[in-house]
């Protein structure tokens, strides 16, 4: 199903999402591509602008498939605003090992949909009428989530830290591609380096 | 000058660059405020529909004071889309002190400038046409000059993943404010906590 051979994801945003992608989408009955040209025109427009028939457009599906699949659009926008099925993968591991768990998952994910599990919140800081909503989601289902698991001190703050630091190997990739280090980089690599400090934060110690 | 006291900085996004910040505007002789202003436009809106119009009403100045002041629209977005400032602060420490140093400055700049040094290319890619030049001037600017200074192996790797802890740490302090718990913690505590992370990419060890 999924890889971990390091190579250069794209983030949902800035990339087409029809090119390359009809055999995915075709296995997942355009549930895929609808999903990430949804995460893309609310990452790229606000709200109010976004429209079924856009985002049908850029997923070369017929509106109608769209409603039939997800609803309507605010309908549309929860599927895409969840964290929660990204946080299963991520948090799925024993504390003692979850460092490493989570990068490894982290470029897994990506590499598996095209576009990273959790930067979308980090745009949606510039996206002004989608923000207090998306980081509401992200704090319930990711950072609330992750500080209740950790024992010890500062297990808020460690768990701001600690996405930060997912937030921050996202966004890291997405922006050094196609051609940086990282991109070029085996996920196995890249979490010799990355797990320690994320593994120090899960320890609190 | 600057302080380090820990309290939520807003990031330039997502906050009325107008509210509580006409004596500093005032002392800059507007412009802070300008730069402000022209942050926010430039990462809220597509380059084309940027007007210097818009950015002077909403930094409470002329618009001919703009002109005056930086030039064209284009070279307000290079005054915008330049990190070098930034990368002088964050990098002026030894290597074996750099960790604790990226953090306390990071904490620093953002309470001075009301926003993040940085975070604004991680906006960047939910924005189409001022993706390129923003990474380009980011991958310059922070990760490559970065990367010269580093001793070791993987130098150029080691560097993007300290420019990503650096992004994390500004991005999960701009979502989870203001309330979160790192927007209530010191910039000291935070350094305790985040720097090692950050030291061991520097060290390479």
């Amino acid at each position: 199903m999924s890889t971990t051979d390091g190579t250069a994801p794209a983030t949902g945003a800035g990339t087409t999402a029809a090119s390359g992608e009809a055999g995915e989408a075709g296995a997942g009955s355009g549930r895929d591509a609808i999903v990430r040209a949804a995460r893309r025109a609310f990452t790229l427009q606000p709200y109010a602008e976004v429209t079924l028939r856009g985002i049908a457009a850029a997923a070369g599906v017929s509106p109608s498939l769209i409603v039939k699949r997800f609803g309507t659009k605010e309908a549309l926008f929860n599927t895409v605003a969840d964290f929660g099925a990204a946080a299963d993968a991520l948090f799925a591991a024993p504390l003692p090992q979850l460092g490493r768990h989570l990068v490894l998952t982290m470029v897994a994910l990506r590499d598996r949909f095209g576009g990273d599990p959790l930067l979308r919140v980090v745009f949606s800081l510039g996206i002004e009428d989608e923000r207090t909503l998306l980081r509401a989601r992200f704090r319930e289902q990711v950072t609330d989530r992750l500080a209740r698991s950790l024992p010890g001190p500062d297990a808020a703050l460690r768990a701001e830290l600690i996405a930060g630091q997912l937030l921050g190997l996202g966004a890291t990739l997405s922006l050094h591609r196609p051609d940086g280090a990282g991109a070029q980089a085996s996920a196995e690599h890249l979490a010799d380096l990355y797990a320690p400090g994320l593994q120090r934060l899960v320890d609190g110690a």
